[in-house]
């Protein structure tokens, strides 16, 4: 390649090589998306040449920006980049196999498939709560450690179908008031949505709406790089507001026939058509090739920031080891022992003190002991905070302008906080929970997905977890929730019997990397039932035998969460009456059902099983065997006090012991 | 009474009327939320007596305002409302009873516990989408039947919570863009949630935003009551805007101590502090007791309509006797009948043709033949009109200022669609029906869960169902939403296996006057399985026999949906081998469990049984029996063509067939 040819190399022909790949790749799938990158080629071309802070080379770079692609059907518009740019197994070869099985390239961005993927996109809306999240993560560790080695910004693409979702109303709000200055919007605004032209179905001033949440805004014309890039400028300096710069873009741009149309959104646009496109863009490359020179200038773009990185790497040298550690790892070795440690303690004075608690009680005390040893445990609520728990005195609030703190005040936001929460631990350095009622979880359900699917250690407390709850009726008594959630694959889903139990299950949350966790927790008091004090985490194999009755078993009981001490209530009456009722307890259904089959088996027993839960029967089937019964709900809920609602709906240890004689009989 | 004791009830006794019953209510129960109803008591009070057309005694009269207490944990505001204008079943004894065990006064609000309870509402923001669907149904409605018949407005009280929540935002974007201008919000500006003061969490200029949105906005002191009603006669007069009234008002209004505080929101004041409210507020009555002039001044008020009530009789009355019924009750006798024949109709076009079809399709072709003999019946979807199959030939689109039409552009707006389509239903008249992806239920659900618990017939057409869905990857391809949706009580989840059993579910669907229904459809092409003509719907069991072998039975294959095609591929494998293997469809096991004993052992039988679905197992196991197997997923998707994902994943007949062998061995 020729230095002259390199200088040539205009900002036109480098925005083009995005819309060349996406048109080709998607094509070539005969699926995908190819309107919107190629209406945002120009922003991103000016995103990633100008302003990101990123060095292809270092993909993992603490410090670098983030770019979270909240229209992920976009998704070739980052492969493109990525690969453009130079980043590691992302060679030409991925981009021909766009949508292929095994593909880095999947049809959505699935983080995990490559550096350069910082988040899993595609569910409208997620994206902007998972930046919230990150950028929110970079103000916490700033705070602890600097701008030397935490100071970047967070830039978010999204689109009409992601401001139309509500969880990006609860984020931009939440974002407006902590002020977030260092996060950056760019709102593809092609009006154009699956359907037809947006005026269909929306009509909003969408910066109107932005600035009655206290953002700066700005509107460009999104193929006018100049103009583009002095917007990016303008929101960067604006650090005490988080920014959205609308770019009105043309979705399709370079499409001669579809441009502008929702026929570009979703589907290739056809030989003829992208023919049309490479001679309207002047464009005349074959398929997936890139002149040496435009790639050679954004090569050039992808190792830009070496010297910053460099510095980086510098500052980050003098950090102690444990920071350095904790800054991306904060769960590492010497801190899982320090849970260790912190747990053992908690559960011998549980068993010491023997009172009687309610789980969401004995989780803040849990949480008291792991908040001084767990570096990046941030905690928080959605507006429930006194409810829930999970607030303790070890923690300082974090508010507008001072990020010194580790508990968030999320408000009544639980779908953003969920995927804010997922942007923290994507962030690194971060583990965060947070709390709301157990039925509540339906709210914030496909952020709970994705922390499972993106394999992140996102910890959700749901308290008030079945009719215990009382008074406020079935709106808010969970009864499917446990079983809807322990449908999703990847997610441990815990329900503490006692004190102990729940701190067992917070040690496992807090080890488990790649799993969220849902901590299930009663608003009831529960007796202590795991009064023999033992070190070993009993939770951690799911289930285990609670009693085993001396002589053979004439009946299983299995219980989880606040229907074990009912299932210990029933085995003595069953025991007055000379039946040996064995009480095994289930507090994770997804560990138990990972271990040995000799372990199962040992645990379950062979005799006849009855099953104790205040939720539905629906997926208890695996566990109760062919003549098992369950004692749970057949339906909704009832506005009553809790006593009187496990009466009224039969789940007493007489009901249990009752259902046990049946089986024997 | 005295005349001149009637004349002297001021606004502040009725209001103060509200605020001791609900003090004094949450205080008997020692449970419940009394600072909402005591802060809103003057607003509700200027509502209920100057401008709401009810009528106590006729609380079911179609063309009522509609009164949606979004902010349901203030349920006490609505039952004191009640039971002082005079509805039926809402006596002081219910009053006292709040909260408790079979008392129509619960927690929050049930629809179907008394008249003038218009909508279940507690989970936070829902309120709003069904207001904004009740809006709608009015404006639908009245493009059929005039102003005579129906005009009417739709009041929403929601507070600072429900403004947080996402779902909001889509109401009120898509009010906005529809121009609901009978739409009126009164908006409870205490500034206090549950963890305090609003400041802590949010920062948002409300009327801004709302007026983004296109909506007409005030504020007012709303303790002023003459400056409420000035508010409110305005924003009906608006008529091309729905309208926010922001009533800045005192939590726990009159409490001395604790009102403007969090304390007054969801715990009993004490008895302390409502001896000193009652004092405050001038209100020296003993607990539950309302003097005889003012609560003969609320009941005056709930009549004050009668002659409007006799007026709309009267139109009502030379309404044709079809039209009449249709106003409420859209599917009676007659349309019912309707049904099932366009139902045989297309079941024998679609036998006679026998294409091969995604039930997506399928399902489109269905309501081409229902749309015109259902009155009412109301599609839309949430930007995927294209995709999911909901719009037909016979369908007009709503439009802003136009609503003429049967079919709706939701926008990207799942949780509002939900919602909104409760309160169509809610408001009678109305069928909703209305698609988007399986996925995408997660966004949804808590409007779905409301479906169900208020027994409405609101059919969600949820397409795309399995990984059939192809490159879009594990973030748009359902693999646990099926269980999730089946855990829910009182919602039928179908899974069609072909055409014919498509037009079957439709069918179940649309007669289930008290039940939502999921219809889950196929991305992909399907064969025609149901190729013997019959008029019975077979699906109406929920499961049934579809191939049973000559001779006794080997093995039973299970499957529903796409993959009962592949079972009964499998079974012939079988059969090629000498093994007799029947197969059962299972469209719907909710209506399969409701059947009889002998029903479901003869469909399930004896042999042993191998479980096909494109998903995760659990729930399976209840079918499946103690030797059963299981084909299909085990965790999330992958992007990849489908038919190459179905092979990737292990679910082919070839796999079916080596778990049945498996089995029989």
């Amino acid at each position: 390649m020729q230095d002259q040819a390199v200088a040539d190399v205009t900002h036109k022909d480098m925005a083009n090589a995005i819309r060349a790949l996406a048109m080709d790749a998607v094509q070539k799938a005969n699926s995908g998306h190819p309107g919107m990158p190629m209406g945002m080629a120009d922003v991103a071309t000016v995103l990633f040449t100008q302003f990101l802070k990123f060095d292809a080379a270092h993909p993992e770079w603490p410090d670098r920006d983030r770019f979270v692609l909240s229209a992920g059907h976009g998704s070739m518009l980052l492969y493109a980049l990525l690969y453009l740019t130079g980043y590691p197994d992302m060679d030409i070869g991925e981009i021909e196999r766009f949508r292929q099985l095994g593909a880095r390239t999947a049809g959505h961005p699935e983080y995990g498939h490559a550096p350069g993927i910082e988040t899993t996109t595609g569910p409208l809306g997620q994206g902007i709560g998972n930046a919230v999240g990150m950028a929110l993560a970079e103000r916490l560790q700033n705070a602890h450690y600097g701008d030397d080695i935490v100071s970047h910004f967070t830039y978010c693409l999204a689109g009409d179908g992601c401001l139309m979702e509500g969880i990006s109303q609860e984020a931009i709000s939440f974002a407006g008031h902590l002020k977030l200055g260092r996060l950056i919007v760019l709102f593809d605004d092609n009006q154009i949505s699956i359907d037809g032209s947006t005026d269909l179905a929306v009509s909003d001033d969408q910066l109107q709406r932005f600035g009655a949440s206290g953002w700066h805004t700005a509107a460009v014309d999104g193929h006018d790089a100049e103009a583009v890039a002095l917007a990016i400028e303008n929101a960067r300096n604006v650090t005490d507001q988080p920014s959205i710069i609308a770019c009105r873009t043309v979705i399709g741009y370079g499409a001669p026939n579809k441009q502008g149309t929702s026929s570009t959104h979703g589907s290739p646009l056809g030989d003829e058509e992208i023919a049309g496109a490479r001679e309207a863009l002047g464009w005349p490359h074959p398929p997936f090739v890139v002149p040496d020179e435009i790639l050679a200038v954004w090569r050039e773009a992808g190792q830009r920031n070496r010297a910053a990185f460099d510095r980086w790497t510098e500052a980050a040298g003098k950090l102690d080891a444990d920071e350095r550690t904790h800054l991306v790892d904060p769960v590492d070795t010497k801190v899982a022992a320090a849970i260790s440690e912190a747990v053992a303690g908690i559960k011998a004075d549980f068993a010491a003190e023997g009172a009687k608690l309610a789980t969401r009680q004995s989780s803040q005390k849990v949480l008291e002991r792991l908040v001084p040893v767990v570096p990046g445990l941030v905690g928080g609520s959605a507006d429930l905070t006194g409810s829930v728990g999970t607030l303790t005195k070890q923690h300082g609030i974090v508010k507008t302008g001072d990020f010194s703190g580790n508990y968030i005040h999320y408000g009544v936001r639980e779908h953003a906080m969920g995927a804010a929460m997922n942007g923290m631990a994507l962030h690194g350095g971060i583990v965060p929970y947070s709390g709301t009622f157990l039925v509540f979880s339906d709210y914030c359900r496909p952020a709970i997905r994705l922390s499972a699917l993106m394999e992140q250690r996102v910890v959700y407390v749901m308290t008030h977890d079945s009719i215990g709850l009382g008074e406020d009726g079935p709106t808010h008594q969970p009864v499917e929730q446990l079983a809807a959630l322990r449908a999703i694959p990847n997610l441990n889903v815990m329900r503490p019997a006692d004190s102990v139990e729940c701190a067992e299950c917070w040690d496992i949350a807090l080890k488990s990397k790649s799993s969220p966790a849902i901590m299930t927790l009663t608003r009831q008091g529960l007796p202590l039932l795991r009064t023999a004090p033992t070190n070993e985490n009993l939770c951690a194999k799911g289930a285990y035998v609670l009693i085993e009755p001396d002589g053979a078993r004439d009946v299983t009981l299995l219980a989880t969460g606040s229907e074990v001490s009912l299932a210990v209530e029933a085995a003595k009456l069953l025991g007055g009456e000379g039946v040996n009722a064995a009480v095994v307890s289930m507090p994770c259904w997804e560990l138990f059902e990972a271990q040995e089959p000799a372990y199962k088996d040992a645990v379950l027993g062979s005799a006849p099983r009855v099953g104790v839960e205040a939720a539905v029967e629906f997926g208890w089937q695996e566990w109760l065997g062919p003549k098992g019964a369950f004692v749970g709900m057949r339906g909704f809920g009832a506005s009553a006090p809790a006593g009187e609602l496990y009466k009224h709906f039969g789940i007493t240890p007489e009901a249990v012991a009752a259902a046990a004689r049946e089986l024997i009989v």
